[in-house]
C-alpha cells in the first residue's frame, strides 16, 4: 500500500463504518452511522452511500487505489452480493457492483467479517508471521476465517473459515441455521448466557444476563458459570481442532466479546484443545486472544483489497 | 510429465507397492511385496529397498526424473520421516532420506495416503476438473485429503485433509486417538460392523461379520444393518459439512471398502449433507464415489511428485 491508500467498509448489523486505511495499517479517515437493519434495502445503501460519500469527498480520496468490503454473511463473493441474516432487506443484494458506482470504478473486493477479521490478525495481530492460522470471532454469533500458506484463504464466496457452523455435537441442540450442534448454538455468547440460565444460575440485582456477566461470576467461582464457560470452550476446542486436522495449523487466534472474559474461556479452552488435537501434527497448536479489536474489520477489509501486498509485507 | 516418468511407492501396513508413472497416468512396471510390518524399522526398510531395486534395474529407470511416496500416517513431510500407526518399528523414520540414497538424489515428496489419494482422483478420478474437492478413504479408518484453489494441499506436514479425526460428538464414544466421537470412531468399517453386531444384526452362515456383509444385509432389507449405515452416514456427512464451511469445496470424494457399499452408504450420506449444509455457500456440494480404485496409491504419490504439472494438465 505505500502511499497509496485503501478504503474499507465495514457493514454489520448495528452499524456502517468506512475509513481510509495507510500501508502500515493507519487509519486516516473514519466514519460511521448506525445500520438502519429493518428498512428496505435500498435505505441500508443510502447508509452505505452516505459513508462512502464522506469518504470521496475528503482531500485524501485520489490517493485511494482499492475498496474493500467486510460484510455480515454470507455473502458471495463470486457474484458480489451479500445476504446478511441481520439486515432483511439485503437478499442476494449487488453491494459489489452498487459501491463500485460510489467510487468511480475502483476495484472492489467483497469478504465476510470472519475472514476480514482474520486478514487484520494476519497483518496487525496476533497471526502476523504465521502461515497457517485460524482467527475466530466469538460474540452474538461465531464466526472464522483462514490463512493457508501464507495467505488468506477467503475461498471462492468469501466465507472460508465459517467454524461457527459446523456440527461439533451431531446429535444435539437444533441450530437457526437448520443443523444441530453446531459450534455457534454452543459457544455464542447468547446462547452461553441461556445454558447458565437454565441450569440456574441468577443475575446479580441490577439483572445483567449477558455472557459478560456470566463471565464475571464464572472469575468470582459460581461452578454453573463456568461449566457453561467450560462447555463453550470444548465445542470451541473441538471446532479448532477439527480445522487443525483438516489444514494444519501453526496458531489458532480467538476475538469478540465472550473471548474478552479472559482465563475464564481460554484456560478450559487450552484444556480441551489437549484432549481434541492429539495426533503429531496437531497437537502442538496453540490458541491465543486476538489483539486488533474493534478496528479489526476495517483493518482486514483493506487488507482483503490488497492481499498481495500484505503477503509481501509479510515476507519482509 | 510427458516423456518423462515418476516413481511411485505406495506404503501400507498389508503392503508396499512401487510403479514407474508416466505423465498420462499409465502404470508401466510395478512391483510389491508385502510389509513385515511386526518386524523391526530396518527389515520393513530393506522390503522398500527391495521395490526400489527392481524398479531401478529396470530399462526404463534413466527416464525417472522424481520419486513420489504415499505412506500410512502419520506423516511429517517437513522432516521427511513417518510414524505409521500400523507399522510400529517406524516412529519418526526419516524414510525420505534412507529413500534418496536408494533413487541417486532424486527429489523425494513424501505424502499421506490420503493425500495421495486425493491426488489420484485429481488427476485421473472424480476431482477432475474441481478446484475445491475433499476425498475422502473409508475403510478400516478414515482418511482424507484437500485440494484447493486448484493445488493440493498436503499442508506443511502431509497430513491435510484428516478427516477421520475430527469430532463430530464432541461427548461421543472414546476413539483410539484419544479424543472422542471422530468420524473414524463412527465410521469405519470395523466399527460400523461392531455396531450392527452390538444392536443385535447376526452375521450369515458364513460368520462374516465384516462392514461388507452389513452392507449385503442393509441391502436386504435388514433394519439395524441400515441404521448402522446411517449412521456412519451421519458422521461422514457432518465431516464433510465441516470441510465445506471451512474451505468451501465443489465436491466431496468417498471411496475406500465402505463406500463399495454403494447406495446404501450414498443415499444416506446425500440425505445427511443436506441436513448439516444448509447455508448457501454449502448446500449444492455434491458427493460422489471415488474412481482410481486400488491404484490411488501410486498415482497419488506419481501426482504429489509433480504438482506443478499435474495443475497445468488440469487446466489444459
Amino acid at each position: 500500500m505505500h502511499t497509496e491508500l485503501v478504503a474499507a467498509l465495514d457493514i454489520g448489523g448495528t452499524k456502517i463504518a468506512g475509513a481510509l486505511v495507510d500501508g502500515s495499517g493507519g487509519i486516516l479517515v473514519r466514519t460511521q452511522r448506525p445500520t438502519p437493519a429493518r428498512e428496505d434495502g435500498e435505505t441500508v445503501m443510502r447508509a452505505v452511500e452516505g459513508v462512502l460519500a464522506e469518504l470521496t469527498a475528503g482531500p485524501l480520496w485520489p490517493s485511494v487505489r482499492a475498496v474493500g468490503i467486510g460484510s455480515a454473511g454470507p455473502v458471495d463473493a463470486a457474484r458480489g452480493a451479500v445476504s446478511p441474516v441481520n439486515i432483511p432487506g439485503w437478499r442476494d443484494y449487488p453491494l459489489v457492483e452498487r459501491v463500485r458506482r460510489a467510487v468511480d470504478g475502483r476495484p472492489v473486493t467483497l469478504v465476510g467479517d470472519g475472514v476480514a477479521m482474520t486478514a487484520a490478525e494476519h497483518w496487525q495481530g496476533a497471526a502476523r508471521g504465521y502461515d497457517n492460522a485460524l482467527c475466530l470471532v466469538v460474540s452474538t454469533g461465531v464466526g472464522g476465517g483462514l490463512v493457508l500458506g501464507g495467505r488468506l484463504h477467503p475461498g471462492p464466496t468469501g466465507n472460508a473459515g465459517h467454524i461457527g457452523h459446523i456440527s461439533v455435537d451431531l446429535d444435539g441442540d437444533p441450530c437457526a441455521c437448520g443443523a444441530r450442534g453446531c459450534v455457534e448454538r454452543i459457544a455464542s455468547g447468547p446462547h452461553l448466557a441461556r445454558r447458565a440460565l437454565d441450569a440456574g444460575w441468577r443475575p446479580g440485582r441490577d439483572g445483567d444476563a449477558s455472557a459478560a456477566a456470566v463471565a464475571a461470576a464464572a472469575r468470582a467461582g459460581d461452578p454453573i458459570a463456568q461449566a457453561s464457560f467450560d462447555r463453550a470452550a470444548r465445542a470451541l476446542a473441538a471446532g479448532i481442532a477439527a480445522t487443525a486436522h483438516l489444514v494444519e495449523l501453526d496458531i489458532a487466534v480467538v476475538g469478540g466479546g465472550v473471548a474478552g472474559a479472559g482465563e475464564v474461556l481460554f484456560a478450559p479452552l487450552r484444556r480441551s484443545l489437549r484432549a481434541y488435537a492429539t495426533l503429531s501434527f496437531v497437537r502442538d497448536l496453540t490458541v491465543v486472544p486476538a489483539l486488533t479489536g474493534t478496528d479489526a474489520g476495517l483493518l482486514g477489509a483493506a487488507a482483503a483489497a490488497c492481499g498481495p501486498l500484505t503477503a509481501e509485507k509479510q515476507g519482509a
